[in-house]
């Protein structure tokens, strides 16, 4: 079987609970932070999950273990497949290394030298298209066709998905082992893995607590459809320097799980993300790029109300380049 | 009694293990990060204690809320008084807070305005000084006996090393946990109680693995000392961006620790600090300051053959500045 004919069908939570056994020994488990500088300024309590910190540098090697983990040994040596220009290749890239398996990630040319280097470097072949004049999907079904590889979607798979959520099965617990009671988590969104498979986490370990997603504006086709209750797209002209989750509307899977279990969506400007960067700098002392800051720029420019409150918020990835970090960095901060 | 009539005796690893028990639920249980493609680069594999990511900042919160444990109920109302350039300003004021105990801290005028910032901010009392023509411990003292305060030293206190040693228990049994059998390990050394507690602690949990101090060039007391096996002076004109390392010569009690347990001392420039800022950005998404980096500083920049070797480093703080982060992130990377 590979992924193509695999159907889509959710994740449970006994998968996320699979999936963490899976990552154990493999994923960092990312401490939760919080600074008592910033809960006095925010006058909430703001627990910070790093996921920065994780493997590749973000999230996306927890969903890329736990699925290449499921592919039958047989189907191993015909290798992996994946599209992607930025965290879910290096995910899987890394994933797949470990695991011997050969990996084959279909990246635009103009993707930035070093996450085509990183990529190639955790010992994936890159094939380059252009994005303007060639089709990504039709040269992966031809590759997969001829190989038999197993594409690795970036989040619309119940193995992806559930493996993202154990950053929810840990917040779960890190709260409780510091005896924090959650009031709210929130989460950063692109196509939706990460906060359908932590919703999905809590869901069975802290049931109650609600989820929201975070985006950017422009890009906020989560927080549109959870209110119309179908699939809402983003403008095709819109653009965003969160370039990690700029997708343009969620999964199949994640947007079913979303709209049972999250209880909203929101959604940041530029300007508040690269603000919630700088502050990540300031008070956690961590590297967060634009697309895995939403989450905090959420809670730190008030689109929720934390006041007096317990919030998780999760960072979701740091591979930000020093030009954006400075950006971040240079701007007015009170 | 107050700290001026303790005697300089040295901690026991007992200490560090009931330090331990104390810090438990309070300071961050540090993860040890490694970078896949740092390895690769360095053809070793580079296990990073991130202790910036610690509450305020730095590891020196761990012997803060050791040492102000220990003082006896009935001292805790005249409060505590310390000298420190930052890190252990915040350490001191931050746990005193959490103490209920009154802090006065003693800080050069020419601290990063962060630091200052922050040190008030957890609600202690700033007593500026200028640190090349007055003499902090005359300061100090003279405080002390006017108040009753305790004095809490940066590092020439058992319970201040104990409470920096728990650093390197977390480092012998997070090694353990992923199968890393350690070859050396290098601490960032300023007056040396970070160091010699980890050398305790090692010594006790993962004996016979090489312990180095690292130092910024011209403020490399602690190496010379080791090599001469006497109290060495730094030249009083030295300068460096390290500012947080940046002592005078070896403490006491920590110099005797270090003679025995250390395997020797490397100095680094500046300019490799401001790299391996820069690294920790790139590589392992963490925001270290110049005199947190010198440990990692020293086994990047190959003062330590750690060809073929498993090498632990502690990032010890990570409160730079915006501008000094800047300016390490825009040096010639390869």
């Amino acid at each position: 079987m590979n992924e193509l004919s695999a159907p889509l069908t959710a994740p449970a939570f006994a998968d996320v609970e699979a999936a963490a056994k899976r990552l154990e020994g493999k994923a960092v488990r990312t401490p939760l932070l919080e600074a008592p500088l910033l809960n006095a300024k925010l006058n909430a309590r703001l627990l910070v999950k790093p996921e920065c910190l994780q493997r590749t540098g973000s999230f996306k090697y927890r969903g890329a273990v736990n699925r290449l983990s499921l592919i039958p040994e047989a189907d191993r040596a015909r290798g992996v497949l994946a599209y992607s220009s930025g965290n879910h290749a290096q995910g899987v890239a890394y994933a797949a290394s470990e695991l011997g398996i050969k990996a084959s990630i279909i990246m635009p040319k103009d993707a930035p030298e070093l996450k085509i280097g990183n990529t190639r470097a955790y010992g994936a072949e890159v094939i380059l298209y252009d994005r303007y004049s060639e089709n990504r999907e039709e040269i992966g079904q031809r590759i997969a066709a001829e190989t038999g590889a197993t594409l690795v979607r970036p989040y619309d798979d119940p193995g992806i998905i559930a493996g993202q959520g154990t950053i929810g099965l840990e917040i779960a617990a890190q709260a409780a082992e510091i005896g924090a009671k959650l009031d709210a988590v929130i989460v950063c969104c692109g196509g939706g893995g990460l906060v359908s498979g932590v919703a999905l986490a809590l869901d069975g370990a802290a049931p109650g607590v609600p989820v929201y997603s975070a985006e950017p504006e422009n890009f906020d086709d989560m927080a549109r459809s959870l209110a119309s209750g179908k699939h809402e797209r983003n403008d095709p002209d819109a653009r965003s320097i969160c370039d990690a989750i700029v997708t343009p509307t969620p999964g199949q899977i994640t947007f079913g799980i979303s709209k049972k279990l999250l209880a909203g969506g929101l959604a940041v400007s530029d300007g508040e993300a690269l603000d919630a960067m700088a502050a990540a700098f300031r008070y956690l002392k961590i590297v967060v790029e634009p697309g895995g800051a939403v989450a905090l720029a959420a809670a730190l420019s008030g689109k929720l109300d934390i006041e007096g409150k317990t919030v998780a918020v999760v960072c979701s990835g740091g591979n930000a380049d020093a030009e954006m970090f400075t950006r971040a960095l240079s701007r007015q901060q009170d």
